[in-house]
């Protein structure tokens, strides 16, 4: 029996909007092809957000073409057929014995269908950053006439100026991220696990918010006293006590789209060191936000931060945020000194604004917002302040 | 202030044994130092398990040096004077600057770091699988006098047997995965959401087993009518009904190191064609299970279950599983035929069974297990049933 195709997170037209974008992309780089197989660029292109990406899952965009032909193990071709806009026979799954296979992988595959189609001897875009030599090596090996373009980050800077229909799903996201705030808020406590806080928080991230559930996780970090100096950790095994500091990040998650937003909580009264640097980051957050508008570079928004924490007697080192979507981060801009990158409306950003000052002392405040036709909107909106718990 | 050391895993000599392992593999590979960038091997060897790895993380390996150097982005060594076992010399952060930029990344400090320590002219192993074409070519013109070796898999198979802390470790991971199975034998019921579910299972997964919770979550896939031909999807925004049935694979987490399980749920009575596929399927890995034994081939082991399956008038297309250990699959064996990878004591496998029979239609069952002396030990160890729900 065959399996239905369910429902999609995007319009038909939306997709090929996308791909119209790669294509025009594709004739100013004078390639045929494109071969893609960056996953959080496939979910772009597809709607595929199934998880299987630990073996060769490529995507091949054709110049010549409407719908590109998605190639990948076969035990995922069912997934493929139900989540992707494609149509069926767009879905070519290579066979099972090239799993673990020590000579041969999914590549081999794609390379077979490229010559088979007659697109072997011509312009080849490739994502080299995530090939490995190994991979890269195999194409220009067996494709000896093909014209190998590197692609790398083509289509993330095609994703960077979201739709309407992504920022509506972002903001669904978004809702999820704030409930997960709100829900830490809750469970935080002296005498509680670190471990049943997270418990809690994630199955808020799960059941998401206003009717609209989380669609996968992302990741949580759940940085504690004395590790608030640390940015990347999960949970610990400890319980959480009286006088401890948290620094939470966490994201919502939908059809693949991240909102992320990260908040400090303190049990008890937080000490004047917190204090002070909660407001100086709070006021350059304000001040990042309202410089932010068509036209403004990234480095003017993160320079608006810097001078403002400065001038209040702080300083931080690492850059203020990236523009965020499918799965997090995007390979693209940076909120930072020198960035030259013109902001456009639509486009969204996570401006991450932890400041890790000490080894072990940090404070972290961060939102998701998109740039507007006139300014900055967030799309998180949890309290800004320190939480203060018992 | 600086950061304390916190609880580790393991002691310093189990580390020890296996940086011996390592070089005494370089040793036979007639090379000085091993750049390893892979992050499971980064946490085999170190015990470090912060998720920061978008951006360039490398364990500098040196034949003439006890500890081995670990280099990552500044914000991030904090996380690991915490967590690794190494001495706060051996933890050097490269600037925040090279974060998004597109001139440079950490492994330009990398190959700086070789050259000021005097290896930049000698034998090199590479884990060339796991880096780009881009990084790889930057290794080569800027150290030219170095012989490069890939060292791809080289700690990978040395992790393929494990010690008996890991294997206690794994036991722990064991008993959430069992928790978040009977978790799901209580929250699926008709009527209810996937999504909330799904929340609860998670939850369980971080509340842990035994008074040890989850470090972590790891993929977890809820394939639900009509979907269960899919096998790599997360839940779904349905709602579960009556005749549903649900395939779960998920896993604990303890330390980076998962136990996984899959095992199949019907709402309501299982259909023929369900129980003939799970009895057919039961019997394969119980045939399977008794034919391992040290000595015996990965080979032995997945025709014995393809046998058993096809006498019963099944076939299954897919490996029978791969070795498990820190961050799920590990890239050596595969339970498959043809793989004459002789099993050892203390090889722990996720003896993965699912078989998706039909586009629309498929069932799961696997065990994660461990070689003994004799034979195999299962470490889940949940009823091996349909579990059949209201």
């Amino acid at each position: 029996m065959t399996i239905s195709k369910g429902p999609q997170a995007f319009p038909r037209a939306e997709y090929l909007r996308r791909l119209a974008a790669v294509k025009s992309e594709m004739a100013r780089r004078d390639i045929d092809t494109l071969i893609i197989n960056n996953s959080s660029n496939i979910t772009y292109l597809t709607g595929y957000t199934a998880k299987s990406g630990y073996v060769p899952q490529v995507l091949v965009v054709s110049i010549h073409k409407e719908e590109p032909t998605f190639i990948l193990r076969k035990m995922d071709v069912p997934a493929a057929i139900h989540q992707a806009f494609l149509e069926r026979g767009n879905v070519i799954g290579y066979p099972e014995n090239l799993i673990g296979n020590p000579d041969m992988d999914g590549f081999d595959s794609v390379i077979y269908f490229l010559h088979e189609v007659g697109l072997a001897n011509r312009g080849l875009g490739l994502e080299l950053a995530s090939l490995s030599a190994q991979t890269t090596d195999k194409f220009k090996a067996r494709m000896p006439k093909a014209r190998i373009v590197d692609c790398s980050k083509s289509v993330a800077w095609i994703r960077f100026v979201k739709s309407d229909f992504e920022i509506s799903v972002m903001r669904e996201a978004a809702a999820i991220a704030d409930a997960g705030i709100m829900r830490a808020a809750e469970v935080i406590h002296s005498g509680v696990r670190e471990a049943d806080a997270m418990a809690e928080i994630a199955a808020t991230l799960a059941r998401g918010a206003n009717g609209k559930p989380g669609t996968d996780f992302t990741s949580m970090f759940f940085c504690s006293s004395p590790r608030t100096g640390t940015c990347h950790i999960r949970w610990s095994e400890d319980i959480i006590r009286n006088g401890s500091q948290i620094n939470l990040e966490l994201g919502g998650v939908r059809h693949g789209y991240v909102a992320a937003i990260m908040r400090t909580f303190s049990v008890g009264r937080p000490s004047d060191r917190l204090r002070r640097l909660h407001e100086a980051e709070l006021s350059g957050l304000e001040v990042a936000l309202n410089t932010v508008r068509p036209g403004a570079t990234c480095s003017d928004v993160a320079n608006a931060f810097y001078r403002t924490i400065n001038s209040l007697g702080f300083k931080k080192e690492s850059r203020c945020g990236y523009p965020i979507g499918i799965d997090w981060t995007e390979p693209t801009a940076s909120l930072n000194d020198g960035d030259t990158t013109e902001l456009k409306p639509n486009m969204t950003f996570h401006l991450m604004l932890g400041n890790w000052t000490e080894e072990d002392f940090g404070y972290v405040i961060s939102e998701t917002f998109r740039v507007t036709e006139a300014g900055a909107e967030a799309l998180t909106s949890a309290p800004r302040k320190i939480f203060e718990l018992g």
